[in-house]
C-alpha cells in the first residue's frame, strides 16, 4: 500500500539544511500535492541556534541537536544529510539500521572504504536512498539523457566537462574548513567534482582508466580567527582530468576554483557518431543539440528551449518561463518521493555514489603516481 | 510601530493565485524571516474547488468564495487580487475601502477611467498599493535601474522593446476568455504590453505620443465547448507601437502572441549619449552594458552576471546561483511587505499603472485614428 | 556566344571603388576562374590622384578623371559606379546609353522619380544591370532565401529588421557632405535604409502602406573646414518605420547612426506560421532558423553555420572557415557578370532599386504628414 | 637601404599555395600599397597543371614544376613553402642556402630533429623567417596578446584550448596521405596542433611538462583508389593533452577531427589572478576579457568587437565591419613583408616553430609512455 504521507527529518541546518527544507515546502505547488502528503517532522543541527531557526522557518513540528534522537523516532520515515562530508558516514549509518529513507549530499562519503560500506548496508536495509544530484534533474539535463537513450549521439567519440568557481582567487580568504583535506576528504575534485562527473556517468558511461593534475595555487591562507596568521593548505585548488571510458570514449574534465570569471560555471560537451550536445549551467534553460544525420547543409545545434518544460504532474508555473537554479533541488527530492511512494530504484543512488569515490579515488592515486591508473 | 506579522488574503487561485501564494511561503526562507511574520490567512475563489485547493496546498487558514467575506475581516492586512481584468476594479475598490494595503495584477483595471477612479480612492486610503510588475525585481533589471539612475547611459536616444508569445500560432487553440475584448480589455497589448511598458517607463522615462498598428492574424477560432463552431476574435495578436517620450528619446515596443519560436521573449535595449543596456528575459541571469565613455578599442558589452545577487537581507541561495522567473515574484512580494513594515511607498504603485492605462489607452487611440496621439 | 572576357570601368575610387576593384582582382581566386576572365580596364576619378591610386593599386590599364571618357569607349563593357548618390543618375544614363552593363552603388538614384527614368532606360536598353545590395549574397541570407522558397517560415506574421550604426554619437564629429540632404537625398534611411530594406523585400515581399518617425538628435555640427563654426544637419540621424505589406505581414524597421554599441549591425527576424529566421551582420556565418513543424518538445532555434559554403564554382578557402563583410561584394560581382556571361536577369535589378526607392519615398512623405501613407 | 620591391616566389599550389597568393594580390589593397610593391615572380608544382593554374590565376610571372628552378633565381626575394610537411625541409633548406627569406607553412617539418637543423641554418643565414600561423594576426587575438603584455590577466592559472573539426567522422572517408604517418609525421596533432600550441605559447609562455592521450577512432579506411579496399590508419583522430607551464600555470589542449558539430573551432580559454580572456574561432571578431580587479557588481566578460580593427596602415575596409579566416593570411604575409623590408624579427618564426616541434614531440613519447614527459 502506497504510503499517503511522508515525514521528514533533516539533519544539518546549513546553507543546504535550509535549500532541502525549502524544496520540500516548495514540492505541493510545483507539483499540485503530488506524490503525497509531505509533513516536515524534525530539523537537527548540533547549533542549536540553527535548529530552531530551522524550526520556524521551515515550519518543523520539533528541532533537536543529537540527529540520534531524529533517526530514532517512529514518526520520521525519511532522513536528508546535510553535514559536512566527514560526518556523512556515522549518520547515514544510523538512520539504514533505524530502516529511515536515505537522501544524502554530495559526496556520499568521507572516502571510498567508507562509501563502500554504505552501499552494502543500504542494499541489504531496502531502504530507498538517493544521493544530491540535481543537476539531473535539469529539464535541459533531462532532455540529454532522453536523447543520449534514443542514439541521438550515438557511439562517443569525446565528453569534455568543466566545473568552474573563481570564489578563492582572493589570496586573503581564509583557510575555512572546506580548505582542510581532514574535513572534507579533498579540494575541488570532490567540492564540484561530483557534479560534473556524475553528469559524465549518467550520459557517457563509466570511467575505465584516469590520468590526473592538481595544483594548490595559494598554498598557505589566513586563519579564519587571525588574519595575520596563515595556515597551510592541504587540498587542491584546481584538477585536470583525462579519462578513458569502458565503452572507448575519450573524456576531459576539469574543476577549479580560481577559474577567473565564472560563477558556477558547470559545462559538458559530448560529441558523437549520430550527434552532440552541449550544456552550460550559467545558461541551465538550454540544451544544444547537433543531429549529424540530417542533410548537411541543414546541419546546426539547435538550441532547445528547456525552460520548466518539465513531465508531469509538475504544473506551475507555466512550462514557458525559465527555471533558476533552486528548482532542480525541488525537483530531485520530489524524484526520491516519489519513487518510495510507487516503489520504484531511485536514481542517483548509493550505487552511483560508490563509482563517483571509485573515480575520486583513482585521480587522487593518478596524481600521486604521475600517471595512469585503472579505476 | 512596526507590523510584527501581515496577515494575507488571495483573491483568486488561479495559476497567478497559486504563484503569489508559492511566493509568500518562499520569502521567509529567501530572506531569513524579513520584513516580518508573513501568516496566510484566507484564499477565495469564486470556484470553491480552486479555494479549497488553495487552502490545502498553500495552508491558508480558511477558503471562502464570496471576496467580500474575505476583504471585510479584521484579521487580514494585505488583500492580493489575481482574478481575470475584469474583476479587478470592484476587488480593488472594496479592498480599499475596507483600508487593506492592495497587491493587484497587472494591469490593474479595465480601462484608463476605471484605473484613474482606483488611483484617487487608494491615494486617500493611506493604504500601500502595487501592482505586479515582477520584472522589476529582476537582479539585471535592479542593475539596469542602478546603471540609469548613475547616468550610465546619459541622455537615451533609442529604447527598444519587445515582448513576444507563440502561444497562438495554432489556429486550433480555442477562442478562451483571453480573447474576448469585454473579459480583458483589449488582446495581446493588454496581456503582456504592462510587462514591457512598466520596464520601459522604469527605465526610460514618460511617453508623450504613441503610434500604433494592431492586427488579429487568426479572425477567428473554435469555441472551446465546441470545436466545430468558429467564434470570432475581437481582440488583437500583435501590437507594433512606435513612441516619441517626453525626454526627447524614440521609441519602439512590440508584443505578439504569435512570434513563432518565441517562448517568454521580454527584450529590451536602451542607446543612449554615454552607454548602451540590453536584456532578455529568456536569459534572466545576465545585463548587457556598453560603455562609451571607455576607451574606443577596449569597449564591448559586457555580460554582467547577475544571477542571485539580491541587495541584504536575500540569503538563499548563494548569490552565484541562477535564477528563474518565479524568483522575481517572490522578491516583488517581499518588497511590497518590506514597505508596508517600514511604511514606504511602494514601486510600482497605482500611480504607475495609471500612467501605464494612459499608453494603452493611447495606443488604441492612435490605431483608430491611424496616425499619432498624445498620450 | 558567351562573352569569354569583360572589361571593367570604374567610376570612382574612394572606399567603395576600392572594394569593388577588389573584389574585381578576387573574383578569379575565389571562383578558379570563372565567369570568364576579368580585365580591368579603366578607372575614372574626377580626382586624379585618386584615380591613379586606383591604377597602380588594381591594376587598372588607365585612368582619367572624366567619366564620358570610360563609357564612351569600346573596350569597356561593364561600368561599375561607386560615385556618391548625387551623381548617380548622369553616370548611369550615360552608361546605358552607350550599352554597357551597369553596376551601380545604392541607392540607385537622389530620389523616385530620377530611378524611374532611370528604370525605363535601363529596360529599354537591353543592358544587364544590378545593384549593390551585397548581404543577399552572404550565404546565411542566402539560405534564408532557400528556406523562404521551401516555405520553411510559411504565412510570415512578423518581419523585424534593424541597420544599427554609433559612428555619429559624437557630438563633434564634422558636418561632412553625408549629413547634407542636398548630395544624398536624405540621412541613415537613404544610407544604411538601402541595405535592410533590399533584405526584407527580398525575403517577405513589397510593402503596401508606411508609418516613418525621424529625429534628428544633433541638430547641428562644426564645419569640417572650421570646427568653431557650427553648421545645420537637415538629415535624419535615427528613422523608426512601421509596415503593412501586401501579404497581409506586419513589419518594422529601424535604422540609426546613434545606436550606441552598434559596430555594423543590420539585423532581423522573421516569423510566420511554420517557422521563423534570424540574422545579425555582427555574426555573418550564422543563421538562425525554427522549424515550427517539429515536434514541440525538439524545438529550437538551430544555429546553421553557413560560413564560406557558397554554391559551386566557389572554391576557396574551404568551406568550413569563417567569411567576413568584404566576401559578399566578391560573390555579389561574380554573381552580376555571371549573370552577363549567362545572359540571365541580375538580381537585384534596377526594378528592385525602384521598388526601394518608392518605401524611402513613402516613409519621407509618412513624415511629413504625421501618419500612414501608400507605397 | 630599404627595398622598394620584393618578389615572391611560391612552392605548391594546392589550397594553401592559392590562399597565399591571393594574399599577396590583396595586401595592396588592404594597405594601400604598403609595406612595398609586390611581384608575383614565379609559381612552382611538381605536377605543372596546377602550376600553369596558379600562373593564370594569380598572375605569376613564370611557372615551373622544380622548386630549385625557382629558388636559384636571382630575381626572387622570398620562397614561399605551400608542400606537405614531408616535403618542407628539402626545399627550406634549399632556399635559406640561396639566401632567400622564408615564409613556411606549419608544422615546420617532420620532427624535431629537422626543424632544429633549419633553425640553425635560418640563423646563420641571416634571412628572414616565418611560420604560417596567421590566428596570431586576427584582430582579436593580437587584442588579446596586447592585453596579456599590459598584465590584465596577471598570474596564469588556466590555459584551456581546443581546436576541433569533424571532417573525418565519415567511415567512408578514404585513406588519404593526411592519414599517413609517413607523410605528414603525424595525426591531429600535427595538423590541427601546430595552431592552437602556437596560440597557447604566444599568449601563456613556454611548456614544462606534458602528459598526452591519443585515440584513433577509425582504425582502416577505405583506398582513395579502391573504396572496397581497407587501408590501415596510422595516425591518431584525436589526442588529450595535460601541460604544466613553466611559469607555474596548468594547461589543457585538445585537437579532434571527430568533434561532430565543429566546423573550424579553436576556442581558448585563459583565467589569471587579474582577468580571464576568452576567443573562438568560429566567432573571429569578438575577444571576450573579464577584468577582475573591477568593483564586483560590475564584473562580466566584456565582449570586445574587434572587427577589421588591424593597426595601420590597413585602411581597407572600414573597422567597422566584420573580418573573416582569410584577412588573416593577408595580416600574417604583410607582416612578413614588413619585417623583411624594415629589417625585424618575425614573428612567430622557426624559434617558435623549434619549441612548438619539442611539445609535439613530447607529446607523443608521452603517449608511449603513458605519462608525464618534460618538453
Amino acid at each position: 500500500m502506497k504510503p499517503t504521507e511522508l515525514r521528514i527529518g533533516v539533519i544539518g541546518y546549513g546553507q543546504m539544511g535550509r535549500i532541502h527544507s525549502y524544496a520540500y515546502r516548495a514540492i505541493p505547488f510545483y507539483y499540485d500535492g503530488q506524490p503525497c502528503k509531505i509533513v516536515l517532522k524534525g530539523i537537527c543541527d548540533s547549533n542549536e541556534t540553527l535548529a530552531k531557526k530551522g524550526k520556524e522557518q521551515a515550519g518543523f513540528e520539533f528541532h533537536c541537536t543529537d540527529y540520534h534522537e531524529l533517526i530514532n523516532r517512529n514518526d520520521v520515515d525519511v532522513i536528508d544529510i546535510c553535514t559536512p562530508n566527514k560526518q556523512h558516514y556515522a549518520a547515514v549509518v544510523a538512520a539504514l539500521q533505524s530502516r529511515k529513507h536515505v537522501y544524502c549530499e554530495k559526496p556520499l562519503a568521507y572516502d571510498l572504504r567508507e562509501a563502500k560500506k554504505i552501499l552494502e548496508l543500504a542494499e541489504k536495509s531496502g531502504c530507498k536512498h538517493q544521493i544530491t544530484a540535481e543537476y539531473r534533474f535539469i529539464p535541459a539535463i533531462m532532455k540529454a539523457k532522453e536523447l543520449t537513450g534514443e542514439d541521438f549521439v550515438g557511439k562517443v567519440f569525446h565528453f569534455r566537462g568543466l566545473y568552474l568557481h573563481s570564489g578563492y582567487i582572493d589570496p586573503k580568504r581564509p583557510r575555512e574548513w572546506r580548505l582542510q583535506k581532514e574535513m572534507i576528504g579533498g579540494g575541488v575534485l570532490v567540492d564540484l567534482g561530483p557534479h560534473i562527473l556524475d553528469i559524465m556517468h549518467h550520459l557517457v558511461g563509466e570511467v575505465e582508466e584516469v590520468c590526473a593534475l592538481t595544483e594548490t595555487f595559494f598554498k598557505e591562507r589566513p586563519s579564519p580567527e587571525n588574519p595575520k596568521e596563515m595556515l597551510p593548505v592541504d587540498v587542491e585548488d584546481a584538477v585536470l582530468l583525462l579519462f578513458r571510458f569502458r565503452n572507448g570514449a575519450l573524456g576531459y574534465a576539469e574543476m577549479s576554483r580560481v577559474a577567473t570569471g565564472a560563477e558556477d560555471e558547470m559545462r559538458f560537451e559530448i560529441h558523437g557518431q549520430n550527434g552532440a550536445l552541449a550544456f552550460n549551467l550559467m545558461k541551465p534553460n538550454e540544451l544544444l543539440a547537433f543531429n549529424a544525420r540530417e542533410p548537411r547543409d541543414r546541419q546546426g545545434f539547435k538550441v532547445i528551449t528547456t525552460v520548466q518544460k518539465y513531465p508531469p504532474p509538475a504544473v506551475m508555473p507555466a512550462p514557458k518561463f525559465t527555471m533558476g537554479w533552486i528548482r532542480s533541488h525541488v525537483a530531485a527530492q520530489y524524484s526520491f518521493l516519489d519513487c518510495i511512494v510507487n516503489d520504484r530504484m531511485p536514481s542517483p543512488n548509493f550505487r552511483d555514489a560508490v563509482h563517483l569515490h571509485q573515480v575520486l579515488d583513482a585521480a587522487y592515486r593518478s596524481v600521486g603516481k604521475k600517471g595512469w591508473v585503472k579505476v
